[in-house]
């Protein structure tokens, strides 16, 4: 199976979740040795990207710059509320690639590839496909 | 065939303009039925971003939470000043995926894809792929 | 050869380097005709863009406005205090993807290809992927 989708229920307003091992586990269920692995978020309040996964601080660095950089005093028009969340979701983006080399993915020595959490807690998906090549 | 591009024709000077028809328009000629999509934009003051479709309000937030974050006044060296818009396309970014499967592209409930014109009104181009796997 | 890396050694704590010409010969390494070339930086404190590369200015302004908008005083708990540049990183990605056609780069006129460096000067790399279709 080449395409499939996976789970990530998160704990809070903002969190990063480390989806590493999801993302392995669908390079393995694929069978393709090389190619390339297409992450998508289908939220329109969440993100997908990759960062040090080394040290947690690092992940609530980035989600305190987020806070600080989008402003939510602005007179938003949404009537939701959660237009920050939403400019976060454009700003980090809905999908990413790794590329595959011999099954695995060739993620730098630090690197991590985070599902992004900006109007949680909710239960999320994401889904994914496998191109040989 | 699998390769060709469409035109958007913007008429502010920041715009978020749907094109979810045409990039559904461009798998339907591809003929493909599972694969990836690529959009990909052409310019250096415009992007391509995913986010949510149903209330307007939310693409006019994204537009003006942009213009405060990224400040008017600094004093750029480039002359033509419209340095903003340059740095409002790399927060976004040049290229989008959407993964295919049954010929229909997999987004999620709200979302939809959107042309973002930052230094318009101009006659733009969207250029696209569909790789089938 | 459809997949390798090539080296981007920075010269700054943070510089736009071109890698467009690197990008154009690893597509003619892959002797791809039609297809997508992957562009993947394995780092955390860099990034990969697409921009204007005419007028050198425009980096430089994309560099102060990132050194504007991220704050430098914020308390990060990060202890090797580079999270401005992990969060450049993110705001950037870490992949792009440009369309192939005819064994050429599918750039816009004013576009070129950037490494972008956020925590140098360092040694870098780029890996790439090219997939035919």
């Amino acid at each position: 199976m080449h395409a499939s989708k996976f789970s990530v229920n998160t704990t809070a307003h903002m969190q990063f979740v480390d989806i590493t091992a999801q993302a392995q586990q669908a390079v393995s269920e694929s069978g393709v040795n090389d190619g390339v692995l297409y992450l998508f978020s289908p939220h329109t309040t969440a993100g997908l990207t990759i960062n040090e996964g080394c040290d947690p601080d690092v992940q609530q660095d980035l989600l305190g710059v987020f806070q600080t950089i989008i402003p939510s005093s602005y007179p938003y028009r949404h009537a939701e509320g959660n237009s920050p969340s939403h400019m976060m979701a454009t700003l980090t983006g809905s999908s990413l690639i790794v590329i595959i080399t011999g099954g695995k993915l060739q993620l730098g020595t630090w690197q991590r590839i985070f599902f992004c959490e900006y109007d949680g807690p909710r239960n999320r998906k994401v889904t994914w496909k496998v191109i040989a090549g």
